[in-house]
């Protein structure tokens, strides 16, 4: 199988001009066929307060009511991944900019309160859990030489778009296409590594195998904040892709040859 | 050659939600290879209000500094162009979103306040004059059975986001692809065709020919707000578009047919 690199950028990256720009050369410059999802950052909250709209946020979640919505579809499907697919142009790379309604590339549902997702009976409003990765105009585009750039926005295929987690969104899709790729899944943001101490970056665990995490989980040594992404990252190795690595996004090159960052492994 | 429609929807439809949704309805309806070009409406200039952003205008033209460019890029890129393709998805068609710089589709170059474009010595900002639409990804796109929804946000390659006029990229984008389909070019908006008194829609003039065209403006008898499309009409038939027919947004379906709006031919 032809290898795929699924890679998601968090929101410190995107809010950070330079970082930014020196991540995109860095990427543009990763031969083969990859995939960038990125998130949002502070850009939607910075808009949300310039139009005098009210964040409301349940612990670190965002509610996305119906004004939220609007302004972090015009965030993230339009300004930021048009900028991005922009800069990649520039460095040569043939990015496309793509959200879940184009291609119905990600069909979701709007979550449910009881959904067991998030916190019961707290409403989140448009908040969508993925139904679906469908994965035809993704091969197609790959196959055809493009790099694709996705945004967090879904849709439920009844005209409704969805706000929706960006690591979630790299683990379906990397699954997704599992089946017709050698996948690796890259979780890049502003640390080094899975830490041991969150407030020290020289702690990184190199690698996790699927056997110690649990363990791990059970004695407290991962920082609380990493458990979702780490539960995206095994359940997408349990459904067919190769390799997780998850570490700094300013060591893209490290982290894809395997000298930086964590890998979490099945052995 | 395969048919292939381009059709540029006016803001007005954009603005208002029932009138689009029954234009996405019919659009949704016609069969064949299809292409759909929004411009903005209202909501950018609603959201920069908001903000408390001053749009200038010139004689009509909006001047896009660099924080309207980045107002224009949220709700023409993201917010407008996925609610289309969301609710084209919910009525069967299979709709993609993409805009200049996805697969560098439309290349275009910071209008210089004297290339003759607009008027002379107004620096117009990051408006994007087109230099060229690249086919590829378009065709690789309608082949497969996708429906293609182009956003006016355009890029210059280097990495700067433009906001380009929706006719002019509507009348390139025909121009560029009529090499490989035989293209019917509408241009839909709010009269029901080129009139001959602006304010009484029973004026419609049903055929226009190329021949006539100078003389009707030369007499005045062309509304002067209707000049630039028709400018841009006329030049995509006599650069192998097959026909452009203008008119009502509400009578998508006569206008294809042909017993609706005003056709421009050669002959």
């Amino acid at each position: 199988m032809q290898k795929l690199l699924v890679i998601k950028i968090g929101g410190n990256i995107v809010d950070d001009e330079n970082k930014l720009s020196q991540f995109l050369k860095d990427f543009a410059a990763v031969e083969g066929k990859k995939i960038l999802i990125h998130g949002g950052g502070k850009l939607a909250t910075r808009i949300a307060e310039a139009m005098g709209i009210q964040q409301q946020m349940v612990e670190g979640r965002r509610i996305t009511d119906v004004e939220t919505l609007k302004i972090v579809t015009m965030v993230y499907a339009g300004y930021i991944n048009k900028n991005i697919v922009a800069q990649l142009q520039a460095y040569g790379c043939n990015a496309i900019g793509l959200s879940g309604p184009d291609g119905n590339i990600i069909q979701a549902i709007k979550r449910n309160s009881d959904s067991g997702v998030g916190i019961k009976g707290i409403d989140y409003g448009f908040a969508g859990d993925i139904e679906f990765v469908n994965t035809d105009l993704l091969k197609l585009l790959l196959d055809n030489g493009f790099s694709i750039i996705l945004s967090p926005i879904t849709h439920n295929k009844k005209g409704q778009l969805l706000n929706t987690n960006a690591d979630t969104i790299a683990g379906e899709t990397a699954k997704a296409l599992s089946v017709a790729y050698d996948v690796s899944l890259v979780y890049s943001f502003d640390k080094s590594g899975v830490l041991l101490d969150a407030d020290d970056d020289t702690t990184v665990i190199p690698i996790i195998r699927s056997g110690e995490y649990e363990q791990l989980k059970a004695e407290h040594k991962i920082f609380a904040g990493m458990i979702p992404k780490l539960d995206n990252a095994f359940s997408a190795l349990n459904s067919g892709v190769s390799k997780v690595i998850i570490g700094n996004a300013e060591q893209l090159q490290n982290l894809i040859s395997g000298t930086s960052g964590t890998i979490l492994t099945h052995e």
